[in-house]
């Protein structure tokens, strides 16, 4: 049983805090929102008064919150890093741009506390049944202290390398395809229905074809239905497709269809449409080409 | 037992017309190249003088050549659709634009020949066992009539519309998604590579991930290999993409990220590529960031 501090419970983090539990572990967490941190208290889980006091003296921080702003506002504005056990451990599981999530491992080693880069992919459903992916990078020593609590976080858990910022990376690309493939899924889409097409039928045919994506076969369907249920937002693609393009120009590497799969998110955005399910980044082609 | 001519007795066409044999038909074919007829007549195959021989009084034409102009060449310069039985029916399984095949179609039916448009996916694998993706479009009658011979062919028959053209979208649609799709895959995995993460690794998790696509899976591995076999050539995609740009300029569809993609494709060719395997695109990026 470890002592673990766990920081943002919010859709992916309360469920991922309930399963350290699960497993045995003494887990006080907390949440900027009262909301939140009300949930977890309702589960039989320990509310800390804050981030800093949550992490007391412990040897494990989770860090859930949405992005590396939060992460830097939490471990450093609000001094939580340095209230961690000498020798403490970070996993940071925000979505962070790669050079970002370098630059928190960087300051964090100068404390002496050593940083797991994990984001995850899988959901909430993923966060709930731990079977989330993780795309963990760190050094061995800290790689291997952390990795019987990400086992209990994520039964996909990959090590992709030995230092911070390559995990992000890995977290990075897998939105660059997701967000182009529901782009493109949405310009075929389009193009189908200004043809006058079955479009049903075409996801059908397509989803069994050497055209299927797994994004056209999750979007396709809410693309072309009247009143799509949220799953995910637009606004998060214009995010993180902003994250991968930032990252595509620190390394000096031009990513020409991440840039327009972007704009189109950026313009269904503008339309109004940034909290609508990002399946309907599809609006940006229909009033280029009104049926 | 039908008589059925059989134009183009290529890599599709060769086993497509063996399938019409064995299903009991009387099959005359017919190719230009010296080497296709003669591996049609070494399987025991009938083949005809010419094209034109081919077609004489039968009431079915099967048309597998390359693309439209070929299809036009057959049928109206070497004058074969009208050694057709009155009243026969052609099967246009080309690749074709959709403005082509309708008025291929239009032509035929002044000469009172019924059209299936008919394009096809699934490879020489698909062809040699008969379980082909058929997007087929005609009126009622004519595909009813037609109905018994594309089941022989390809055991996933779907009836797309009821005129000609429609067909042809289907499948141009298709390969927009296939097109996209090994770009962004180009697109990804340069990022990887200049990131200097591990290729191998990160196909296999984004290929169980939701950034995972058909292509990325089938792709992916010989974007990465040094000499990868060649199983379909960057010039098909000029080519394909080409008529996907020219369908959505007809139906006055801008395609955003399919006309990036054929740049991409464009590019590849341009470095003396167009033949090597299509997911060899990834060198457009390759070239412009090098590791």
């Amino acid at each position: 049983m470890t002592k673990i501090a766990f920081i943002g419970l919010g859709a992916m983090g309360l469920p991922m805090a309930e399963n350290l539990r699960k497993a045995g572990h003494d887990v006080s967490g907390y949440d900027l929102s009262d909301k939140a941190r009300a949930a977890f208290q309702a589960r039989g889980g320990h509310v800390a008064g804050s981030a800093r006091e949550a992490a007391h003296d412990t040897e494990l921080l989770v860090l859930m919150v949405v992005n590396a702003d939060q992460a830097e506002d939490v471990l450093f504005t609000q001094r939580t890093a340095e209230a961690l056990a000498p020798d403490g451990i970070v996993i940071l599981g925000a979505t962070c741009a790669p050079a970002r999530a370098e630059q928190i491992a960087v300051k964090l080693e100068a404390m002496q506390r050593g940083m797991v880069d994990a984001p995850v992919s899988g959901g909430v459903g993923g966060a709930k049944s731990g079977t989330l992916t993780i795309m963990a990078s760190a050094p061995d020593r800290t790689y291997a202290r952390a990795e019987p609590y990400l086992k209990t976080l994520g039964s996909k858990l990959v090590r992709v390398g030995d230092r911070a910022g390559q995990g992000a990376m890995v977290k990075t690309i897998n939105q660059l395809l997701c967000g182009v493939h529901i782009a493109v899924a949405a310009e075929a889409m389009a193009l189908a229905e200004k043809s006058g097409l079955d479009t049903q039928l075409l996801l059908k045919i397509y989803g069994e074809s050497a055209a299927a994506s797994w994004m056209l076969n999750n979007r396709g369907p809410r693309m072309i239905s009247d009143n799509p249920e949220v799953a995910s937002a637009v606004d998060i693609f214009v995010k993180d497709l902003g994250i991968v393009l930032d990252a595509g120009r620190a390394a000096k590497a031009p990513l020409l269809l991440s840039a327009v799969a972007h704009q189109l998110f950026v313009a269904a955005s503008g339309m109004g449409l940034g909290r609508a399910d990002d399946s309907q980044v599809i609006e940006a082609y229909r009033v280029l080409s009104p049926s």
